[in-house]
């Protein structure tokens, strides 16, 4: 989705995807060894897949594990999700079965500043209108579940007649919708008469920034999916003691609305690799990766199963090792850093880039020095993958407007650090394009691994943020303002001590400042807040200001995006 | 749905539901005439019916046209869906066939009070759990089409920027979500920085009552369903003048929302009789009914279509006559009026009958007298159906408490009115306990048609509501409100004046006054506020509150319903 308008003898993606030419869903399920018999279609071109499917695989040997993270990336995005694609699509021709597993991107954005989310040019997966629409409805069912807790909560305050009683301002619990939409992120609700219930300050935030997104993303099984969704805490009450979905008799019935999403949807790509699509949890407030559930049927679906963690690997691959792993019980064989000459570039600090305005062309210029000069951040994200124990790779991810000496600059920094790099141009061609990266993925996956968590689960809330801050990050410290201190306090006596953090900062820098770039060093992490989603299983410190209600711009995607005279999608890509 | 307490040794309708045996889709649609290729499976007992079928079915000879509307219901409802789904049963004892098409019911609901609505016993729609869950996600779609017009405007307003200034205090466009959430009626948005969009006071409503819903229930096509968004309107500018979805550029994002939603879902009765369900707009401030997309497939699918219209026949069925056929171009063969002995002797004023509570025994006890007393409400909707020429059937809904001579009592009142009538027991019996009623319609059909509009477009707005409100809700007179009349005046003169008229008042009296039984005569029809849905196509007129977003009762329906060990869904009935 990124490079487009650098080609402009390229089809965009929309018209690539209408070039695919699509196997039917029970031949690819054949070939990942799962029976049509565990399939529901859904329509003719996706169809979810029965978790039967995981005891069934159980027998045949386990795929390597591979994912897909990146360097620190600009406000455009390095094409992790075409890379992550590309690679999938790259093992078939070096003769391997690869599965590849994503997150389902929010529909909101599509309508909003960005294009879609689902890889680009000759590495997308299809019909990327599916995907980026409503797909099988799995977003809508979340926002759904996630509401009736809401309505539930305020019903519960407003009938006022129960066994224990919220403490109104201690509510945390908001609402969510798949939309861009400003204008509910605070709000007051409950004005009219009594019957309309009570006044309260609350907001809106988008699907993605669920608890339930991230439940539905970590869940193991149907019945881990309804007790994570009972441990839910959303207030306190008037005694302190935290108030759970359990409590709200509302666990039930939200576990009965998500009974079908929790099923992983099988798509392919352009070159008709399985894919599984599933859960888009937060990248900040959550830990941006696709789902156990997809991950549990793709680990015995073919010789490699390839999945992506969102933005850099201080964030997206720090949570996939630290959470997710935990979680699933799964164990990664490699990794994969994208990185881009332009981001490398931008890592120098001699260049800004901004989302929405066309590229400066001095950073377009031949200038294998700007990439030496961004070295730092692809060095650090290599150490951050390296301190779990797990062999990175670096795929470069080839632009049109890049120069040789420019990928030299990028292979020379990454092999002297003692990783494996390959070249890609999987954008422009397809699996073909990335081969190179597929037989160093295949080389690092074969060498006997040595995973390890950055730390143990007994480790108290306060030592498991001062080494994500200090060993990932490369903080000096970590500095809790007064209310983040006592929240801490609050939560280990609590019990919830031993759950992992999710750190939500910015995703631009290392650091937790958006403006510092390459591998800072010399910084403290504030941490201003503490919050905690108990049922997906992590407390997460805020650092900074966090966004989770996008809005629109200006001039929005959706004011181009329409139906042509046959019915078919124009202005979306 | 509205008698199982009364049959302890009947099985409840999820067990009923989970006996059935399901024939495949494809062979449902066969005898309906449809080619499987028409078909989008979505899992093994729902499928997307494509819009091809319109076409593919247009040879093939049309289907008599059946519509199913009732007296002034009860809280409690009478049974019009599990009447429509018997009759469809029905026919096929007699050697007929028939499709049945239905409303979509609303998700939020199944988790307040009411239990689903897919009809009930042995004559509901299977699998009950879908239809009245997610089924294949149109009315997300909705939500999201909505939401995203919604949002479209306040960043309008935020940005500041364009040709045309809305009129803040003039946005009539509020927010959706199919829950039951009270404290979201009336909220106040855009609160917090300036970057967090304009201060407004706005709510919102339950998805059902969206416009986007009407539309998506009368549009005849996607080309339609395209130009209808674009017709909406959801403010003044400060000339006074209306800004549509068109003017803000939404309505062709909201056609790709929607493009799925438009095909009509095909799933089967218990006994493997064709449904069509879709759309699910609200009975009062909309119109009421199941798509027209449905009948335009369904009129050629068999000897029969019998489709449902929402709430007794002054309201429901006087849309489906004024509002609907007008849209679809179809005209109905015959009208079935569901009666039953509960509701005729509430009508007599000798009962009250409260939603939620047991019903008072004496109501239950043998009393023909008290059907007798109640006779006027059926007599009037008796003459409703006439009033438009068309055949009445009036069909006895038989509960295990009635009694012979309370049947025989129905039975005589509408015999003397001259109407067809027939003892039903499709609840207990499925389609063979409705045979004396498909023999009913089968006869009424068969007669010649001499279908009639209640009034021609060219009339005004006050000449349709007086219409409406003396002949067929037997007022003496309408009033209006100063502010009803200005706005009549200014959709004249916008040039809505061509548009029908759907009234907005309470289903549970013929009248404006839900404590009216009967027949209530000498009263005048007070216009409190007039509004516009001039996408979907209609004027709505308000008489009385009118409630578009249900709460929750103290302890709702969703603390009952969870999955079981084995993933299966409990408490949903």
């Amino acid at each position: 989705m990124i490079q487009p308008e650098k080609m402009p003898e390229m089809p965009n993606d929309l018209q690539i995807a209408r070039q695919a030419k699509l196997r039917p869903l029970g031949e690819i399920a054949r070939g990942m060894g799962i029976r049509e018999e565990f399939l529901e279609p859904y329509g003719d071109s996706v169809a979810k897949v029965k978790l039967g499917a995981v005891e069934e695989l159980s027998d045949r040997p386990r795929a390597k594990y591979v994912v897909v993270s990146a360097i620190t990336p600009t406000p455009l995005g390095e094409g992790k999700t075409t890379t992550t694609v590309g690679l999938g699509q790259a093992f078939s021709h070096i003769g391997k079965r690869a599965t590849v597993a994503i997150r389902q991107p929010a529909m909101g954005p599509t309508f909003g500043i960005k294009g879609g989310a689902a890889g680009g040019g000759y590495s997308q997966v299809v019909p990327m209108e599916l995907l980026n629409l409503h797909l099988t409805g799995d977003n809508h069912a979340v926002t759904a579940a996630h509401n009736l807790l809401a309505a539930m909560l305020d019903n519960h305050i407003h009938q006022n007649d129960d066994f224990f009683h919220v403490d109104r301002h201690s509510v945390t619990w908001r609402r969510v919708l798949d939309v861009n939409d400003r204008v509910l992120r605070n709000i007051i609700v409950g004005l009219g008469p009594q019957t309309d219930g009570i006044i309260r300050e609350t907001g809106f935030d988008i699907t993605a920034a669920s608890e339930v997104m991230a439940i539905l993303a970590l869940s193991t099984s149907l019945r881990d999916l309804r007790e994570r969704l009972g441990r839910i805490v959303v207030a306190s009450d008037t005694g302190g003691n935290p108030i759970t979905a359990e409590d709200l008799k509302a666990a039930g019935a939200m576990a009965v609305i998500l009974r079908e999403a929790i099923k992983p949807n099988l798509m392919q790509t352009f070159e008709n690799t399985p894919v599984l699509v599933h859960a888009g949890p937060f990248g900040n407030i959550a830990h941006g990766n696709s789902s156990v559930m997809a991950d549990l049927i793709g680990i015995h679906a073919g010789d490699f199963l390839v999945t992506e963690a969102g933005f850099g690997a201080d964030m997206g691959a720090e949570r996939f090792f630290n959470i997710k792993c935990r979680a699933s019980g799964l164990r990664p064989d490699a990794a994969v850093l994208v990185a881009t000459v332009r981001a490398l570039k931008a890592h120098s600090g001699r260049h800004r880039i901004k989302a929405g305005a066309p590229l400066p062309p001095e950073l377009l210029a031949e200038n294998p020095d700007d990439v030496h000069a961004g070295a730092a951040n692809l060095l650090k994200q290599i150490e951050n993958v390296r301190l779990h124990g797990v062999s990175p790779v670096v795929a470069i991810n080839a632009f049109p407007t890049d120069h040789a000496s420019e990928h030299a600059a990028i292979r020379s920094i990454a092999e002297k650090a003692g990783a494996r790099v390959a070249l890609c141009e999987h954008f422009t061609r397809g699996g073909a394009g990335a081969v190179e990266l597929a037989e160093a993925v295949a080389e690092a996956a074969a060498e006997p691994t040595s995973f390890r968590f950055l730390y143990p689960e007994e480790a108290t809330l306060r030592e498991k943020i001062e080494a994500v801050a200090t060993k990932v990050y490369g903080a000096s410290g970590v500095e809790y303002d007064f209310g983040a201190a006592r929240q801490l306090d609050a939560y280990e006596r609590q019990g919830f001590g031993r759950l992992p953090v999710c750190i939500a900062k910015t995703h631009l820098s290392i650091s937790s400042d958006p403006n510092l770039l390459g591998a800072p060093m010399g910084w403290t992490l504030p941490v201003r807040e503490v919050r905690a989603s108990v049922g997906a299983g992590f407390i997460y410190p805020i650092c900074g200001e966090m966004r989770t209600m996008p809005g629109l711009s200006r001039h929005p995607a959706a004011e181009r995006i329409d139906i042509d005279e046959r019915g078919e999608i124009v202005g979306l890509s």
